[in-house]
């Protein structure tokens, strides 16, 4: 992990070793706020996707400001976080090995959890984890809305529900949650209306899959899904209940690039990595951030002479959050802005590395 | 950190929780006494990049087959090494954050230090840092032999070793150790003739470089550079005198895709993700690895049914170590081979997320 002496509280920004990940609090609390009374207003559940920041704080921040808990991809991303003391946490991903199951069954011993499936041999080993273990967990049912990785055939649905529902309790421990439907490919298409397309397309399969589930006899507690690129169309549906947007909160470079929805929340960039200029070549200037370098040059006709000095700080707006967040160990978050800042807090990141 | 509990010595490949880095222990010593053998032969010192394995206990291999010590890119790295018992170490990069360089200097009064510089600013610093540890350091002064990143001009290498020499020791604690000279664009070209060109451009102005600096009075004791594209080169010129090789160790798919160089060793890949099978869709299989899934498809023409079956597991050789490395906080290793083999052996990644 990095060997620098962490920043303490009231220290000025120029202090700040690089790179280093800074949060700039007033940014973020607003764009936490913004998402929170959207939710609100449209009567929906928020259950931020925790795989973006990794952090047991920035879920209480969350949960504090509205959502129910929290999202994650990995075990081992919900076994930090529960040890961090986040009670609520839906895996919104497939786990069929067994020793794994054994620790999800485990973990829903202990706290709220949910698991997403997509296979009956994945239903059937969860079933006698938890079993196993004497715990409950909910259960929701994965369907491919358009992204074409895991999830069955919105007419599969109702089906693979069916095996859900024959493991219910009193007699079995997994309760049938409801819909997992999350269409991540359509996140980052650039216009508004293509963006609406994918939605109103995934859309129609959750119905599908809903009515699939509906034939079977079957109620659907629940859609859980949608992204920050999506959330405006997938709750203006009405169908999903749930929404599982989280890059929001530090807005990247890559979602700031979509063209926004009409009427839907803006959010501000609220995550940076702060750099230096190690180096001034007779071209370009490399900072210290980036697979180790980062290279700038001058734009087309302009000189060496607009490129930052040697020693310079040089700010980055990550592209792709959450990769970027987990190459660090820790937040430097910083109120009163980059400039003149001080920091405020220093947070670890529990679910740094969390791949398993 | 992944929280998955560790594999025990004795355990079966079988076994391994997933995702893991595992090590194919027969293939990385092969690989290990390979290079070493090379260096040996070459009358060259072997010093590698452990900014590929970030692994205090593969630098102590290293090590022990020969290397003289090992590079690192970032100060953190150098930290976090050191105090895992690593005590000679080259930072082959520029520092020029004036925090940074108090601990560069620190650190070597506690152990052999090393650092590259590629500005007069960058000395200065460095020699007041020290005088103020009260420490000596090797200075390399690097020159940019083709790369384009850091690194003065062959033809400026005088003037800033001369800067580098008027700290010298016992007044100041700069101790003048050659040049740092590495051509990274040229350790992936496909074709062994067109890295053999770029060796020899990168020869020639490393000795411009080396001319230039002679020229200033100044004798320069060692030319380090050389990657696992062109050390074969880079030894036959007989201008390098220290190879800083490091990929060679585990072999990425990357550097296999390179066309070998005629006469020079051969290694083979000894680092793997062991993944598994999470879901199974109609056209593809979706594993656990990966930036959280990977996707397998079938080869053109053929069905779903080549694919690997749910929970089966599935190998993958890293396209670039080093950042692959990075997500793990462990290695695996294992003899016998990856299919009956069994743990001999768990390190830890000391250097892992050593950003700063």
């Amino acid at each position: 992990m990095n060997t620098a002496p962490p920043p303490r509280p009231g220290d000025a920004v120029e202090s700040i070793d690089t790179p280093a990940l800074v949060i700039d609090l007033d940014r973020m609390e607003a764009n936490l706020a913004t998402m929170a009374a959207f939710a609100r207003d449209h009567g929906v559940r928020l259950r931020p996707h925790a795989k973006m920041h990794k952090s047991a704080t920035l879920a209480r921040l969350q949960m504090a400001a509205g959502a129910v808990g929290v999202c994650v991809q990995k075990t081992s991303e919900a076994e930090a976080l529960a040890a961090a003391g986040i009670a609520d946490i839906y895996i919104s991903n497939e786990v069929v090995d067994r020793a794994k199951l054994a620790r999800v069954a485990a973990l829903a011993g202990r706290i709220r959890l949910g698991l997403a499936v997509d296979s009956a041999e994945g239903v059937e080993r969860l079933a006698a984890a938890v079993a196993a273990a004497g715990s409950t967990i909910e259960v929701f049912v994965e369907v491919d809305v358009g992204h074409g990785r895991c999830g069955v055939p919105a007419a599969a649905a109702g089906q693979l529900a069916q095996h859900v529902v024959s493991h219910a309790p009193p007699e079995g421990g997994l309760v049938f949650a409801g819909l997992q439907a999350y269409h991540g490919a359509a996140q980052h298409l650039r216009g508004a209306g293509e963006r609406e397309a994918a939605a109103h397309h995934a859309a129609a399969l959750a119905r599908a899959a809903q009515a699939s589930i509906g034939a079977a006899g079957i109620a659907c507690p629940l859609v859980t899904g949608a992204g920050t690129g999506t959330f405006s169309f997938d709750a203006a549906s009405g169908l999903w209940g749930e929404l599982q947007a989280g890059s929001y909160l530090f807005m990247d470079r890559d979602y700031a690039d979509n063209l926004p929805a009409p009427g839907a929340p803006r959010f501000e960039h609220a995550l940076f990595v702060k750099s230096r200029v190690m180096s001034r070549g007779v071209s370009h200037a490399v900072i210290d951030a980036g697979d180790e370098h980062g290279l700038l040059r001058p734009r087309t006709g302009a000189g060496i002479g607009e490129l930052p000095a040697l020693d310079a700080t040089v700010w980055l707006v990550p592209g792709h959050c959450d990769p970027t967040v987990n190459l660090h160990d820790r937040y430097v978050a910083v109120r009163g802005g980059l400039v003149a800042g001080v920091v405020e807090a220093v947070w670890p990141i529990e679910a740094r590395g969390c791949v398993g």
